[in-house]
Formats: structure tokens, sequence, C-alpha cells
């Protein structure tokens, strides 16, 4: 097992470690967000047939090469067609057709006029424009064609993308399964959230920020509160081990007598990658493989255990889903102050975003309260191995961490 | 009812006449991404007691004034202290205790040496460095002070703002309850996803793509595909009356002959807001309240759906759940084309977005396909209403669509 490994080094190491794991089969509605295990093509023309774009009249474009309001041209209304009516109509020279938005266009006729620049009277329609070939006509097969190829494998199911698989034909995806994950809190002093808390003892915070950002992503995950005994411990990992593709621990990751976690999956057999990295915070972080699946032993501080999980963990968990391991989009900051680190580590500073007429502007925080600090975040700030400040003023690539939507509900 | 009125009046009516609903409690790790209904204070000071920062030994810090690598001091080490464990233990001057990372500092003791700078020689510490007042302890309440305010109300839940809410003792919270959404996809020409394709017919992918929109947002819906008869139509609206919060209905917008939604709410005794906006694409789109309840009624059009929808429905939505109707974050952008609408009316273009060391590019479709031009795109150039071109190279805002993430899991 490597120790106090550099950032760079240990994220590479995870990756290398980890794999997407089965697919599985998904109506379109419960699809989204996921990713697509093979391409896919069309098995019908969108639109099936030559349809109407506009209310109007279908005519034959010849009719109307000299209409004009001052010079209507008067054509005999022969028929109807309206969207969803597949019934052939024919039509010829001199004689119009009612078409509404969607309707198939008749045959003979090769333009549409838009009803705006005709007046019906009685049978006839006068029309005040003329109307070129092909004009408000949506040729069948213009969105997509059959055997047309509408997504790739790796491709992520964004709304409108299932739109587009939708009207090609499709109504279930292969994708890849979500990864399921373990969360286990270790240490005598933690307490589930909302029971009474005893002298000394502090609530189980770290589980539920590591279980809200699981949710945000639509990892299912079952967690548990464990206190300081191997067997226990042992029993927590054990429980639902054939359910469980990704463990996820909290406290006990720095090695010391209390800190039994790393004992007790050594006792369990599992292969260790990593135990401490130059990551600030983060230091204690360790990852290793138990029965093949990621283990990942994150450190109890809150910060620690914060940033050991966002920058280590969640990647590992994208390349699990079957996406590329960023996780936070990136943007040009300028920063307000300067920032400060440790050459040869790597450092995580918590950052606010504000829009300034010169661009947005990064602000390091400066309180004191560590979990104060993390809700306050919008961003964070690297800095990297090779620097040990950073000044005010330099702009750099930050993590933007809030543009995140919600969690997804289901349909009904 | 308003009609053919521009898109920036449009937004506002729509924002005017909805509001967030009813709240409920959850909790914890079921509110992520929801809206805190009121102020939370923390019931606790976290941590509860005085802590440890590090596995180390605590000391009286004059002890230690002199201590380095070349004359080591001496300490009797009295006791030992582990996270949780919180029976009272004191200690006096020229004495130590072995403390872990999270335990409970003993009385007469103000600070902690960290365990590298010492070695154990049985019952004695031999320390290599000095320890101010203070070194590595976490007071009592650094994180949070009991009636301390940890969150407010607005305040939407991301997970370390949960994390912090959880330390401050709370196990549930109040929200904003979700809008449950009914779709509803009208025309006889419209077919349910995956079924057979008759000629002439398509498939309902701007219903799939609103679902997969909801599903994103965590907003709860239910759907139905209706054929064009003012009777199946009202039966839809009504089926689940009770349990719907807004309505969105899909095709006959348009006001035509067979656009029969307009006439059936009107039927129903709805109060029209507007009909027919100045945006494209998305003109004909149409707003109203049935039963006080937000009735959108969205164009049939692919493109235009999705713009009525993503411009219009979703700031709606995004009121309803408590949150500011921005729907997209917004970055700048070089145009790499100029694009064109039209003076009067607000355009928006699909684009992709390139990084390049310039900044930030942004290029407008021009597949020709309506839904991969909807499925690729990354960004939306707004054309404002004061403009009829955008010249390549200027700087605007695009709306960025791609950052957001999957939908959430449940915790079991």
């Amino acid at each position: 097992m490597k120790t106090f490994i550099g950032f760079t080094e240990a994220l590479e190491l995870t990756l290398d470690h980890v794999a997407p794991g089965e697919e599985e089969e998904l109506t379109l509605l419960a699809a989204v967000g996921r990713v697509l295990t093979a391409d896919l093509t069309s098995l019908v023309d969108s639109p099936s047939i030559s349809t109407s774009r506009k209310d109007g009249f279908a005519v034959v474009p010849e009719d109307l090469s000299t209409a004009s309001r001052d010079h209507p041209i008067r054509l005999k209304l022969v028929g109807r067609c309206t969207a969803g009516d597949i019934r052939p109509v024919r039509m010829s020279r001199g004689e119009a057709v009612r078409v509404t938005t969607g309707a198939l266009i008749p045959a003979g006729a090769s333009a549409v006029i838009s009803e705006e620049f005709c007046r019906v009277e009685d049978s006839t329609v006068v029309c005040f424009n003329t109307a070129e070939s092909d004009r408000n006509i949506l040729q069948r097969g213009t969105d997509v064609r059959s055997k047309d190829k509408v997504a790739a494998r790796g491709d992520r199911l964004t709304p409108a993308r299932l739109g587009l698989i939708a009207a090609a034909g499709h109504g279930a995806v292969r994708v890849q399964r979500m990864p399921r994950a373990a969360v286990i809190a270790t240490g005598d002093e933690v307490v589930s959230p909302g029971m009474p808390l005893p002298s000394g003892k502090l609530y189980a915070s770290n589980m539920v920020e590591i279980g809200a950002w699981l949710s945000l992503h639509g990892i299912p995950f079952r967690t548990a509160v464990i206190p300081d005994r191997p067997q226990a411990i042992r029993e927590a990992i054990q429980r639902g081990l054939s359910e469980t593709d990704v463990f996820i621990t909290s406290g006990g990751a720095w090695g010391s007598e209390k800190d039994l976690i790393l004992k007790v999956v050594a006792d369990m057999g599992w292969t260790g990658i990593y135990h401490r990295v130059r990551m600030g915070p983060g230091k204690p972080v360790g990852f290793g493989l138990l029965d093949s699946r990621p283990f990942f032993v994150l450190p109890g501080g809150p910060p620690s255990n914060e940033m050991a999980f966002l920058q280590l963990c969640l990647p590992a968990l994208m390349k699990m889903m079957g996406l590329g391991p960023s996780v936070f989009p990136t943007a040009a900051a300028r920063l307000s102050d300067h920032v400060h680190g440790e050459r040869g580590w790597t450092e995580f500073v918590h950052a606010r975003l504000k829009k300034s007429p010169a661009g947005l502007l990064a602000v390091p925080s400066r309180v004191k309260s560590r979990l104060k600090s993390m809700a306050e975040k919008q961003s964070l700030i690297v800095i990297p191995e090779d620097r040990d400040e950073i000044p005010a003023g330099e702009v750099i690539d930050v993590q933007v961490l809030t543009s995140t939507v919600g969690p997804a509900g289901a349909a009904s």
C-alpha cells in the first residue's frame, strides 16, 4: 500500500481501480441522467410522412406564382386534412386542400400557403401570396431517418436526447446501472441525526452530507452509524455485501489505536491501494479494494471528510456510472485575496463567487466555523502541488459547486 | 387575455400568477435540493465539548515552553482519553494524557502536542516541541453555537448545508412541498413511446422531454396521451385534479379548429392570462389559471414546445418550489458566427460550447434536424427584442444547459 502520495497520483490510482458495472434496461422517463451502454439507431422516419408546418392550404406552387394582395388567385377548396388523419387525399392544379399543422400533404400538392395569406369564400380559397415549392412542408425524415444514429454509447441521457430517442421509436434504453453505496459512520462519539445528544458526542453530519451528494447523483445507498468495535464494523460491512458496489466509511482513517477501520478491512483481506494523501483537507484518506469492490476510508473531521469524498470518491462514482471523472464544471475567476498552501501539497480552499464588471471573483472563505465555511462555499480554489501560494488578482480555474439541480421525482 | 405580447412581459405575467405552495416536513436525507420554509437555529453546541484535533498528548503549555529536538521535555503519562469517552479526567503540571482525535480535553490541560513530536517510554512522554495554548484544540461550539442561525428561510438545501443542519441537532426540516404536475400530450397523431407507429403518427417526444426535465428537478408528475376529442381532454384534465398543482399540455396551442385545448379550458372556466408570445421558437404558447392552478398550453412543434417549457414554464415551477426563477446559469461566451432574429422578438438559438484559449466560444447550431439540434445543444443564445442580429465575435451571456447532475436515488 502506498502512503503519503500526491493528490494527482491518488486520483489516478483511484480511477485505475474502478470501472463501470453492469447494464440495465429502463423506460425513457426513468433513464434521465443515465449513460447509454450501446449506440442507438432510429427505428422509424420522423416525421413518418411529409406534413404541414402551418395551418393553411396545400397548393400547387405554379398556381400562385403571380398571387399578391392586389391580384389574388382563387383556388377550389376540395377537401381537408388534419394531423393524425392519414386517408390518402389527391388534388390537382387549380385546387387547394385545407391542412392543419402536422397534417399529411395531399398527393399533387407541393407547398402550403399559411392561412394568414388566404380568405375562404364558400368553397373557394382566395390567396394573396405566392408559395414556392416545399414552402411550409416538413418533409418525411427531416428530424430522424430510419437507421440514423440518434445516440452513442457513453452519451448521458439529457431531456432533449431522450426526446430524440423517443421520436426514433424507442420506449426503453440500456444504460449503466447505478453503483450502490454503503455509507458507514464509525465512532463511539457519533450519534444519528435528530437523536438526543449526550455531552461529548456529535451528530453524523458527514454521513448526511455524503448521503445528500449521492442522492443528487441518483446513487442508491444505505447508511449505518457504528461504534468503535471491530466486530460491529465488520458486521456493518458484511451486511448487504452482495448488494453493495462501493463502501464509504467516515472516521477512523488516521490509523491510531482507536482507528479500527483499516485494521478491520486488513483482517477481511482487502487490497490496500493507498493511505494518506498530500491533500488538504483530506490527508488521512485511505483507499483499497474489498472483494474487488472499491472501499474508501474517509477521515472523520468534516472538512477532510468532505474534500476526500468530493475529490477522490465522487470521481470514482462518476466513472462507475459511465461518466467522465470531472465532478464539477470549472470557471475562470479572479482571486479577491491571496491563498496559501504548502509546496508538495494540493490544497482546496472554500470560496464564494461574486459577479463583478471585470468577471467572476473568487472570495476565499475566512469563516472560523468549519461547518459554516463548508455550507457557504460556492466553489473550490485548488492550489496545486508546485505552488505554495496564489496572489490576489490572479485568474485561476475554480471548481463551481453551485450549478446542480435538485433530486428526481418519480413519474406516476 | 393578452395576446402577441413580448417575451419579458410573458415571463413577468407568468411569475406574477404563481406562488410557492404548502410546506412539508422531511428527514434530512430526503430534503436535498429543497427550500427551507423557516429559519433554523442550532439546538446544540458543536462540538459539544472541547476536543483534540490530533492524535497526541494533552499538556500544560508552560511545561513545554523550552522543548526542542535537542532539549526534549519529559512528562508523566497519567491517562488516556478517546473520542466518545466523556469520563472527566484531570491532570496537572508535569503530566500528560494520551488523546485521540475528537477526545475530550482533560481538565487542567490547554494544548495538545501532536504525537509526531513525542515518543512514549513506559509511563513517560518525551516531547520534542512546544505547544502554545489552544494548540490542536477544537473548542466547544467552534462550528456551531446553540441558538446560532444555521440556515435561513429560502435557503436551498445543499449537501454541505444539510451536514451543518445535522450537526446543529435537527433530524428533519420543514421545506417547500414540490408542485405536482400533469403533463398531457394531445393530438390524434401522437403515440406513446415504444408503441407501434402507424404511418402519419409520431411519438410523444415532447412529453418524454418535459417528464425528464421534471424528473431532474425532483418534481413528481403524471403523463397522458389524449386524442383530439374535447371530452377526452376534459377528462384528462379533471383526472387527479385535486392532486395536481400545475398543468402542462403539448399540442393544440395554435388555436385553429383542431386545436381544442384552449376551447376546453375556456369551457372549464379558466382565466386566460396570455396567448401567443413574441418569442421564437415558442410563439403559440398560452398561459392561464384553471381553478387557480397555473395551466400552460405549449405548442406541439418540438423546438417550440421545448423553448416555451424552458423559458416560461420551468421558471414558474422554480418559483413554486421556493427558488428564484433563474433556471440556467449564464456564462460569457464569444459568438463563433453571427445569429439573426427579428426586431421585436426574443429569439433563442441552440448552440454548442467550446473552450478556447481566448475563453468560451458559443457555436450556433446549423443542424437541419430539429430534434438533433435540440439534443446536441449545450447552451442557448438569447437575441433580445431590441436586436435583429448579433455579429460573430461579440461576447454575450449564454444560458448554460450542461451543468446539471442526474436524478436522485432513495436512501434505504
